[in-house]
């Protein structure tokens, strides 16, 4: 039997989701969605990621049904989570919980997720204890941890972060 | 600034997380481990996934702590989850059931997980709804279910999930 060199002889669902989302890269673009970025300008500068490697990151999350582009002025067009999408965000956030406990600062977590409706922070699991739920993302706000560095990047996305913020709503400035 | 073409400037730990675990192929050898395979020979033929690939994949693995060898015959190594290799059950089950309600079967899931010491079937948020806790891998089984293609793949590994299982245990053959 010949070696394959991608995922056809896996029948896992798996498998078609990470020929999705298992894209170096894709994750962390998917994550600036979920933190409210939504233009392709600012994504490329607080990634800092190569045009091309963004467009074509892009190209294939809209041709999968997870990002759509929507117009907002005449001939722009910015960039939002669709409901298959927005369902990432438990993958999202657990691998940002593991990454903290293993390869976090030393002070703490960079970030904080709290349910916005009751302020309680959510859990490594991603539920608000005190209401017993799993809050979507349009429900968590993020407000910067004790692990926030002391050398700060300086990008409008980076800027705007410094505060607490409801996920997947628009990043001021 | 120059652009980059890895993650070097990104200070989340989504991205260190990402350095290691979003490489292609890798979490479909962390699902392997998580359903029981223990040894290279399996793992292979299973993903049908070139050698020299996957002694790379495994290497990194190791190196990063998520994966140990342990010999179980003179010269014979098997491959284990650590601790913390454990802890990323969560995002592969997430990415599961992600990918099962997207690209997943007609007839429904490839495979069904289980509460194992109460027999309810896991939410697709991984909790167990009759004991109300997330349990943790080595206490779920997994079942066929009822998106099972018709033509089976033959090699050990498939023909040893054709039955219930419990995850993290060996698997039998």
């Amino acid at each position: 039997m010949p070696l394959r060199s991608d995922y056809d002889g896996q029948n896992c669902s798996l498998a078609r989701s990470l020929e999705v989302v298992g894209e170096r890269w894709t994750l962390l673009i998917l994550r600036d969605l979920f933190f409210g970025v939504r233009r392709f300008t600012d994504l490329q500068a607080h990634l800092d990621i190569p045009r091309a490697v963004l467009s074509g990151r892009l190209a294939a999350l809209v041709e999968e049904g997870i990002v759509e582009r929507r117009p907002y002025r005449p001939g722009r067009d910015e960039l939002l989570l669709t409901e298959r999408g927005v369902e990432l965000w438990h993958v999202v956030f657990r691998l940002i919980q593991w990454g903290d406990r293993h390869y976090g600062a030393e002070g703490g977590p960079l970030r904080v997720f709290t349910h916005a409706a009751c302020g309680t922070a959510l859990g490594e699991s991603g539920r608000c204890s005190t209401c017993a739920i799993e809050p979507p993302p349009d429900d968590v706000e993020m407000h910067p941890g004790p692990g926030v560095p002391a050398v700060r990047r300086d990008d409008a996305v980076s800027r705007a972060l410094r505060g607490p913020h409801r996920l997947l709503t628009p990043l001021a400035g």
